[in-house]
């Protein structure tokens, strides 16, 4: 019944490669602050010319969403949410093409945001179009919920939810995104880490002194490093009092769900391609999934101090930083974990460090019987040719909470990653054909979940 | 006896200036292969117009030695040695003006090298212009060694001399540098510690990654961490093993010196100046000078890792980078040191690091009894009119064993520099009536030395 839109979508499929690479090249650096007005207004301009009556909302303080909606045929109604905010490109020189060029080479496009997200806010896109051309209206109401802070913690998207519920108020969401794995197995996803990043600075003199004086005045490097060594032993533990409160182990649906995703992941592939000797402890199969997708982690994102140089400088710093990211789980709130951190660096004798909270955000999971995941697993497997493996949460974050929070709205990420694109890495890239298959399989969800 | 020459002195103050800001300009960044062969083609000029039979004595792989040899009226020979090379000027944003600039303000030239050691290189060719200009010669024959990797830990000078003992052998050697205390008492010191500098990488995935992916894939930020954590405790004490082997208490005459030292430092304005609450282990008096003086360190100089840009970015770096420097006072050696770092990271299970020696030099001693350093300290009190301090080592590094050790030759250090100076830091500068008084006593101390 759908071949009519498929049609569509493979026929237009150079058009949605255009359409991506003119999105791609407006950076939209939030970290940064580079380029996010202009791409709101692109992407607004290239909503309406694909008859979405896109608008921009105004954020006090940040960049604009970009919302929509479009009613559908049939009862219920679908959020896409998604953002068009992406990640610093360094380091630079490790890109074989300049992040902001969306060079297509070998059926794959490499950019900044080509996986992480823009390439799935244009499988929606894409997909919205194709109905609409095909068929003239969407089969469900449809929302677009497109922000440009995500990937700085989504710093003003719960003020304006609270403002405005209608931006996000529906039946069910489809998250902002999803890859194939090594195997080339697609991954769907129910729910999302939480985090609590945090910039701590140590101070030593007003000045950097030549390194001789190290004798008898303080170095901030090495207070750094001290506290950094009390946070985390090498044994990979938490040492904060009270880091674990309430974190619980997985549930008899989730053991069964990790034994699927252990059967079909090869861990040996993976840990090849990223040229490490083993995994951390040692873990294997069970153990390693368990590992990734319900413990929390500290660490280290950036490290700053003193002469970074070529050779060598004898200085001894005036200031020291560490970027430190902690991603939580269920029953770990990101405002309770900073605060147990600011009271374990008092107790360890830290407690001049400066602490700067640069992202906050809470877990979040959706129930597995929700129908919106019954919907996205049987589209993938028919569009795909193969089950998906279904992921109880992502490893990583995302504004779920704030998002669907408000409504106990279910939540399901899919989307057109592979397992190389390398997302807030350098070379980040998507295939073209994964690309295509995704648009197919949002416009199948789309027909699947109306009423 | 010598007023004529200090009439000279005082009468060519504003070209001796000039010449100054004229080597300042030229950057000789050793550290970044900058300027080098042109700084010392400067140098040589300047002091060929002084009737310095200057010449570049080429170095295989570094850049040029600037020498020179003048016969004296009487007997002795007095070494010169030097560097004009200048450390990094990095962080540029912490100049009030360009560091290569040579800007005077307030009676003060700011410039990259002014006290670290152009200043000195300048008022050694001055106090040798005046001695010729207004006496045809000099009182004692005196040798120029002007080298230009002194910031990098003088890689090629021991090869050098080996091949042309003739360039450095002396009866005594005035060594590059010294200066003015926080009461402005003119302070020599007669040794210099010993360094081992090094380079420590620790390495993780091929690229960098989403830092949800911490859960399993090692982090060498981490990893980095907890290596320095095993090199230094929060006590300060260095717990590589056999680190102090072989250091020895100061002798009886040395604690005269560093009472005499004491007495003379105002530790409390420096401290406040320095804007730190105490200073380390809370030391004060006698107790503070020792360890500056006596006492090996090893200090962090630099921290690279993952993300330092502005804001927030969660990845999980691929590489973490530590510049660390060891001072080392006698008994201990460079090699010897190093060796037991490597040992000891293969002990802490951090034997996949990468340890990149960037320089290796061993501590250096003169005989108190040395005539050369009676000459240094009574024409310093003449000029000066206050006896200086006479430190027993400097806190800081040369390549004095490099330059002296192989003819026994006893060094003073004596310079133009003052406590505010900041060599190695950003804003370094001199006062420029300290130049001219250090030009004075140039002048006296090759008269005085002369036999």
């Amino acid at each position: 019944m759908i071949a009519d839109v498929f049609r569509y979508i493979d026929s237009h499929g150079d058009t949605f490669v255009h359409d991506l690479q003119r999105l791609c090249r407006q950076p939209s650096i939030s970290a940064q602050g580079v380029g996010l007005e202009a791409c709101a207004d692109l992407l607004v301009a290239q909503m309406q010319a694909r008859g979405i009556a896109a608008v921009l909302e105004p954020v006090p303080d940040g960049p604009p969403l970009v919302c929509a909606e479009l009613p559908g045929e049939r009862s219920g109604t679908l959020l896409m949410y998604n953002h068009y905010d992406v990640q610093p490109p360094e380091p630079l020189d490790e890109w074989e093409f300049d992040p902001f060029s969306a060079t297509i080479q070998g059926g794959r496009l490499y950019a900044r945001g080509a996986q992480d997200t823009k390439g799935n806010i244009m499988a929606r896109l894409a997909a919205v179009e194709a109905w609409l051309r095909v068929r003239g209206r969407l089969p469900v109401t449809v929302k677009f919920l497109i922000e440009g802070e995500e990937e700085i913690g989504s710093r003003h998207l719960g003020a304006a939810i609270t403002a405005r519920p209608d931006l996000a108020r529906a039946d069910a969401c489809i998250w902002e995104s999803g890859h194939k794995d090594h195997r080339d197995v697609p991954t769907i996803y129910l729910g999302a880490k939480g985090i609590c990043y945090v910039e701590l600075d140590s101070h030593g003199a007003s000045r950097d002194l030549h390194s001789s004086q190290a004798t008898s005045i303080v170095n901030p490097a090495w207070r750094l490093v001290w506290a950094l060594g009390t946070l985390k032993s090498a044994d990979e533990l938490i040492r904060i009092a009270g880091f674990y409160d309430g974190v619980v182990p997985p549930s008899a649906a989730e053991v069964t769900l990790v034994e699927r995703i252990a059967a079909s992941r090869d861990a040996e592939a993976i840990r090849r391609d990223l040229g490490i000797p083993a995994y951390l402890k040692g873990l294997t199969g069970v153990d390693l999934i368990t590992r990734d997708l319900f413990e929390p982690t500290c660490t280290i994102c950036g490290l700053t101090a003193g002469y970074q140089g070529p050779g060598s400088k004898t200085v001894l710093p005036r200031r020291a930083t560490a970027k430190i990211d902690f991603r939580l789980v269920p029953n770990q709130r990101p405002d309770d974990i900073l605060e147990k951190l600011r009271e374990h660096l008092r107790r360890e004798a830290f407690g001049d460090f400066t602490v700067r909270p640069l992202g906050l955000e809470e877990p979040y999971k959706t129930p597995f019987d929700a129908p919106i995941v019954d919907v996205v697993t049987e589209t993938a497997e028919e569009v795909y040719g193969i089950p998906p493996v279904v992921l109880p949460t992502m490893t990583g974050t995302g504004p779920m909470h704030i998002v669907c929070g408000p409504f106990d709205m279910p939540a399901v990420g899919t989307g057109i990653g592979y397992a190389k694109g390398n997302s807030h890495g350098p070379n980040e890239n998507i295939r073209i054909s994964d690309y295509i298959q995704g648009i197919k399989h949002l416009a199948l969800i789309l027909e699947r979940y109306a009423g």
